[in-house]
């Protein structure tokens, strides 16, 4: 989930409001806060447990939610846990910290020192772009043997990685892999993987749900033109200015635009101009998906 | 294919025999040589004839050859194509020049320089980690309008590309999109691709042949067990050694086993010694795929 | 200089006032805490406020404390910054923010927007390999004209990098450039830099100030031993280990066979055990620095 | 040396001498030809062979030649440092294979087999960026030990890493130790390195040759303004058009605009158009080197 906002320490409480609403409504399973597409890193702190509070309340038990932990200092990421089990989430996502770059061993002994301090069951995160490090298959199996570790997203796109992450937990069929990039959702869980976490699902939930359910049946037939939209979506939506930010920045404007919340971005990023919004607004036209733009 | 060497400038010709006539009686449908796993770039140019000759020879047009022509030369690149138009081949692949990395406009000057001086038809090879550069989908849809240029192989991993290009190429369903690694040739297939272009068939072709059918018939129960075992040769054959080269010398070293070709490696590879190769040994058997081993 | 804990969330008090007053015997010219040898990223907030009150009171005024405020979230940048004014801080410091990589143009924009909140003068930090983006030249040109900025520490090791800062600053020639890693800050002085920021100055600060002045000097004689002895501690206390955590484990353990304070690492990192504290310890006796091993 | 170029395969002949006349007129102690500012790696192997011969004839023992014989294939760089020897050549420059990333060990066994095939005396080429690996220090030292190995050229514009390796041959000051950036040269050379190999010496050699007495006779007062020439070069005529290859354009549109030779590039890239070349022509009358324009 995105985190909608006024001003950089300002939640857009109507915004998240009206967006967990369009969410749930959407059909997910759960609902994950705090993530990359949710600019944890940007937040203070202050507004992550106020995010966390806030997110628990209005869902109100009806789907699990999930908490972003990820965080530089192992203290802070016990603080945010701690927090979230307070205010009635499901479970934390921790990827690996990401200042320094960490050897494999130092990211077991990491996991080893941080599990234990947690009052929630945890999600491994692999988001190599940002924590400049891959958590290889091997690790993942061992992490996996601590006690509440029951799964991992992986946000890679690396799907050779995916597969050898699933071969190396075959003999743990309940070990949940999640796929990031929605663009390659369905193929993972044609293959096996439990589902994916996709942003796009901030704009259109049933869509992601469709395609996941497809694919989970197996109907390759009903597929196609939900992964069709899926791309072009991915094509047109994320893929306009010239930053690895064009994919955050697109999907704030298009929720503005679907007048669900406001497209401000925390620092280090702003939200689009005009021209930029035009372009999106277009590609939201372009998608026929039934919404009203204002 | 491998290029099967007695020493660094000699082709093992007896083993490149056995090996062409394995690879054809497992059912693949052609035969890349001087690919990546070919060890195009570590041979002399006199080899590289010598070898595009042999096999067109070997193989007498019971498959299509399909040779790789990748340099930084835009020149030899051009006398490569050449000599395999001379030698009976099919078509030629080209991957972008590897030292200078390029930009996206100097990529597609580059083909439209390059693709009137082919005397064959071109498959377009992305493969970054070696070439410093992803061949964006918008790249691939312009040089694919270019005459001649007849498919692509992507060997990113990124699954998430590949799906970008498949969309890109929507209105071409003839441009033929191959899937490099053969970890995800399945999952490819099955969400549309043309096939596969994996290393591990010189060892068991019937097997990934199998694995191509299953997946291009969307028989997801025969799949299963297919694509266990290839990430089963994956993890086990391929990972055997410290450096990037590890999956081809853990794949000439299998080779060798199997009483094929020998494990000669070109500079700057050399193969594995008897702890590796001990080791290579175990996973063979573990796999139960009903080979004798030398 | 580095934190000294005795475990994750405890400050080893007694071993910081040592190093402090360790630091200032060696006629440093001021103190930077808080950076990324000072394992900033690692820490919880109570700690770094605790660690900012006691540096400044036990410093007390003799030499100016620079603090870093790097973070990815500009909210708690300012907080650390207001923290450092009160605690009697003479500046700040700040990298760009990690998690995402950023572009120029959103760099700047960044800066503009934190530069106005913060009540001390600003350093710029360029630390690519853990921030993903360089400060371009032009970039660093831009906002040293916001008030306020003063200066530049660069620890990218990419001395053309620094010759273009410089020449791009020439027309502001109190714009203070500092080079990060010790092994070229003499020849960055040689040719007009400010100063070193260096961490080998947490075990030998004479040895750097002497480094210093020689090149300041321009007295290539005197420097020529001095330069040695820092090439000779960079090759054999920051080697030893797999990871590029070798650095800080290795000035760590150093400093703790020293006497002067703990070799506890915060996560994810952890100190050396004894086969690597062994090898610290004979490459610190063949530096004949005349210092007592505990 | 650039490679003056008429087409893809054609020398520009005439421009090729009047380069050398111009290079040698200006001081230099030796000439590289077939480096990365050669452009070797986008050079049919006919033409490099006729570059060699041409080179070697018009220098006719005035001052060495060195000739760049690095290749992805080991056979091809023997058979290219066979003709140099043949020509005439002084000594040869070999960087790692670029292909493949190769592990250091890998590194020393493949010099380990290409020295002893070489008929002249070998200069180490480190070049990370395009070759994917940097010469570890400790590997240059191995490999110095290997006969006629007899120096090393540090392209990778890290400083850090060059002290190193001048540390780390400390017992060897006959081991030439030459640096790649001209940004960098000066300060390499005060603090003991042997030369410089600068591109920007097409142009002015006289220039790098004067920054280069300047540096070694440790006349920092000579030097700065040298220095400042430079890095106005740097800064004006590499930093046009928005690729790496910015250098290669930047430096053969000005070649070209001084009458020296064509600014003709081999495919991957290409020439500047006018709007670039009025901009270097522009950059060029602001250095008011008195030099006439066509």
């Amino acid at each position: 989930m995105v985190t909608p906002l006024i001003d950089i320490d300002t939640l857009d409480v109507a915004g998240m409001e009206r967006l967990i609403e369009h969410i749930i409504a959407g059909g997910v399973s759960g609902l994950f806060i705090l993530g990359t597409t949710g600019e944890f890193s940007s937040l203070s702190y202050k507004l992550r447990h106020e995010l966390i509070d806030r997110v628990c309340r209005q869902v109100n038990g009806r789907i699990p939610v999930l908490v972003g932990i990820t965080d530089t200092s192992l203290i802070e990421s016990v603080n945010l846990a701690n927090k979230a089990a307070d205010a009635g989430a499901s479970a934390v996502v921790s990827a690996p910290p990401y200042y320094y770059a960490t050897g494999q061993p130092e990211l077991i002994e990491y996991y080893e020192h941080l599990v234990p301090k947690l009052p929630l069951p945890l999600y491994l995160y692999n988001m190599p772009v940002h924590t400049k490090v891959m958590i290889d298959p091997n690790t993942v199996r061992k992490i996996s043997d601590m006690p509440k570790v029951i799964g991992l997203k992986d946000s890679s796109a690396n799907a050779v990685y995916f597969r050898l992450v699933q071969y190396a937990m075959r003999d743990k069929p309940d070990f949940e892999l999640f796929m990031g990039p929605e663009e390659i959702t369905a193929e993972a869980v044609l293959l096996g993987a439990h589902g994916g976490v996709n942003g796009g699902a901030n704009m259109f939930p049933k869509l992601y749900v469709d395609m996941y359910k497809a694919a989970a049946a197996r109907d390759l037939v009903s597929l196609k033109p939900l992964q069709d939209k899926i791309l072009q979506i991915s094509s047109t939506i994320y893929t306009v200015g010239r930053f690895g930010s064009s994919y955050l920045k697109g999907l704030k404007c298009a929720l503005s635009l679907m007048g669900i919340c406001s497209d401000y971005l925390a620092d280090p990023f702003h939200h689009f101009k005009e021209e930029e919004r035009t372009k999106i607004r277009k590609s939201l036209e372009a998608l026929e998906m039934g919404i009203k733009l204002k």
